[in-house]
């Protein structure tokens, strides 16, 4: 990598006491599961000899001391599927010695490059989602940091999904603000560059190896920031793309998010209906997926989760509003979410088609939103838990990768499939390989007859389900029509 | 090709003066686009020594003496891009003398297959599009003239789209009742199968080289269609699917148009919004689409013609209402219906953002709903001409595919695009090649300095908007952001 002009002029105002060796300081604002990857993947990015290019500072709130002293040891302070996140991150304190983290926003006035991962949360409080919240009072504050904080040449990279238009209309001026009580004529370094990661074991190359799309608020912001993302992902392989203006950058990030959820949408009254015919939409999907155009349709499930695609639209929907006075706003896109959000109350449907709730006990396998990962935010088995409260049922739940629900901290866990065998109903609710794997002869070694196993994603094979029914219990299955008739012919 | 006992059964009773040849016969009902196409690929199906395989009667009401005539003496009867369509008909009539086309139902005794290409709108008669009117009087009658003709052993391949559920509740128990007045108490032999024919310069070839999808109503008819499916379609580079019923195979198609709909109904508010905010929304999406998960999201554009997109949502809300009772129905799939059928209106509220509408003469290029086919069924041309009827304009249309446009017939068109310079306003309307490919220079040399070009369909490159622009043209475009910053950044 070259290092600029605005970079090197900074390489030699060391960090006093954190880091032996001198390098270009990079700060990541906001430690949260992004922030702390991200500063793991700046902290490991190195020339062709190996040596690392950055000192990394996670910066995140003065009141996180656990947080920094953990990392500071090398160690990963949350769990992560991603084998090499805890590798990488102990390489980096141990080995490099170029990553420290603390909440001394003093730091800031020694980095070349701010990466900001500060969340901008949105509620929907209502029926009405055109009734949003934004709480975007702790992300202004921290750029109102950085503005305090941040030399002049400091370029500012906004990685937080942010509200489409925020680069130019919010971060700019409550930076030349602060820049303006500072005496800082110039005008200040900003870029939108948004991660595409995905949860689960490949995390950390989810950086690194993705297209990511980038756009500055001037030609010397943009520059800059080419130069430092080339830096940490590679080139030949993942080309960056620049978008003319930072608004077309944050608006692709919450428009690739909504495309998703509308097609998680469109799948939800097709399943309804494939399932009043008694077709399997799974084995419809697959034909129609052979078509080009048509490979990336979604499969029925039990709803949508995580923090992106249950949210992303509405940021839209704000700017729409308060930015650009687009009146016709994302009607489609916010229906979408609304949807989704209830999608997992037909799954009580069909239980209730088929069982009495209450005095039973259900056994609900999967408290993640994702497969083969432990993260509960907005997870569609919280909707589900909540709507099958008020009949009284007792709710055992179970999640391989899944240690406290802080959702749901009163939820009942079992501590293995194996004890199951109490529930008259079992659903299984979440994609983990451990179910996936699971054969039709363990599951009926572990439930009584007459138990209704309830399939939200395809877990069981139509084999298994016959196995299943041969052998006296019963099973459901979202989008899978009438599986009695697999046994008629089997 | 083996021929199996029902086909053979058949091959022995030749048609009376029509083939020369004793081969089994294929009858089509209904000779539209699609069926005239299928009639003429299967007449061309022929073995490895090139000889066909089938004698082939295209029948269609008595009436259409003129057509048969045309079809009769080897000549296409209507207008097509497929440079193939007109010497492969050609060559069925003259040189193998299998294709015979006319209006005698009597024929369909003769047949070891029907195949039904037969008709079924439905139409959208208000705001209401649940208030739909299922018009299937031709395609009932049409299966109830097999019911009185056919053998009990012809195959019936529905190929037309039809609600999901059709096969079984309609299809069947018609043939069933005409098989009983008969005497006959053989169960039907019914199967649905649906073409993915794509209007085009490869029309033919997308019959016989694109995956198909077919159920039976039986095992005997699934096997019967297979054995058939598979003399026509090349199964080693296109594997025939099978689904479990003819109502899998129903909803399959219907669901992949919903599919396209909804996209694109999709992209219209995220265009609206993208243009307030002075984003070019096909840059973004070029973006997007490097996620192979992403990669068929659809582009800004004018609207969405044609006689598939526009309606097979409503279909299955029919088969919603009327056969299984599905209560939720297709809301999210009838609301993309309804923003696609209104999306032209859009250009209009673009071009009067720019000029007053009242006496200027507009140039609209493309009537056509698609780039490089002449087929104007349901095209956003015609939406785009009703709403600006009423603004006392003078329109002059052009499309190099559209001799007359049946459903404006006073519409006045103009020979050559050499004829726009009079208009104040060029609208290109469909992304003919005959418009993308024309240069900047020549765009310039046919209109007047203060023209106003208008480009729904990313016609024009930005290199020769900023030309526009420079020679003192005005432009604006679906989804193009502010072009003014072209000219600014060029």
């Amino acid at each position: 990598m070259e290092v600029s002009q605005d970079a090197r002029s900074f390489s030699s105002q060391l960090v006093p006491a954190i880091f032996s060796v001198e390098r270009p300081v990079v700060c990541v604002q906001g430690l949260g599961f992004v922030g702390l990857a991200m500063a793991t993947v700046l902290a490991n990015t190195t020339r062709s000899d190996g040596s690392p290019i950055y000192n990394v500072i996670g910066v995140d709130l003065p009141g996180r001391k656990d947080l920094y002293s953990q990392i500071n040891a090398g160690i990963l302070p949350f769990r992560s599927e991603d084998p090499t996140f805890a590798p990488e991150l102990e390489r980096s304190v141990k080995t490099f010695k170029n990553l420290h983290a603390c909440g001394d926003d003093l730091y800031y006035s020694h980095a070349t490059v701010v990466v900001v991962d500060v969340n901008l949360n949105i509620l929907k409080p209502s029926e009405d989602y055109r009734k949003y919240d934004l709480q975007d009072a702790p992300f202004r504050a921290a750029i109102r940091l950085l503005g305090q904080r941040i030399q002049p040449s400091c370029l500012v990279i906004v990685e937080t999904t942010v509200p489409p238009g925020f680069c130019k209309h919010v971060v700019m001026p409550i930076l030349k603000e602060e820049f303006a009580r500072r005496g800082i004529s110039d005008e200040p370094l900003v870029c939108h560059s948004y991660e595409r990661v995905m949860p689960g074991r490949d995390y950390l190359s989810s950086i690194r190896n993705f297209p990511r799309t980038y756009a500055g608020c001037s030609p010397r912001a943009t520059e800059r920031a080419r130069e430092f993302l080339s830096s940490v992902i590679d080139q030949r392989k993942f080309p960056l793309r620049c978008e003319l203006a930072t608004e077309a950058s944050e608006l692709a990030k919450v428009m690739e998010n909504s495309y998703r959820a509308v097609n998680i949408a469109f799948m939800y009254e097709w399943t309804l209906l494939a399932e009043k015919m008694g077709v399997n939409l799974f084995s419809v999907v697959q034909g129609i997926r052979v078509r080009p155009t048509h490979n990336n349709m979604m499969k029925p499930g039990f709803g949508v989760g995580g923090y992106c695609l249950t949210k992303d639209s509405l940021l839209a929907q704000w700017s729409a509003d308060m930015l650009y006075g687009a009146e016709y706003g994302l009607p489609f896109s916010l229906e979408a979410l609304r949807v989704n959000d209830k999608m997992p109350l037909h799954t009580v449907e069909l239980i209730r088609s088929r069982r009495e709730l209450t005095n039973v006990r259900i056994a609900v396998l999967g408290v993640s939103y994702r497969e083969d990962v432990g993260d509960t935010r907005f997870s569609p088995t919280e909707v589900f838990y909540e709507a099958i409260k008020p009949y009284g049922v007792q709710a055992v739940f179970h999640d391989p990768y899944v240690e406290g629900w802080p959702e749901q901290p009163r939820a009942e866990f079992i501590s293995s499939v194996e004890e199951i065998g109490k529930s008259e109903i079992v659903v299984l609710a979440t994609r983990h390989a451990e179910y996936v794997n699971r054969s039709a002869e363990e599951w009926i070694r572990l439930s009584a007859p007459g138990t209704l196993f309830v399939d939200t994603f395809d877990i069981l094979s139509d084999d298994k389900i016959t196995a299943l029914l041969r052998s006296g219990r019963d099973v459901v299955g979202i989008g899978k029509g009438h599986i009695e008739s697999l046994r008629l012919n089997s």
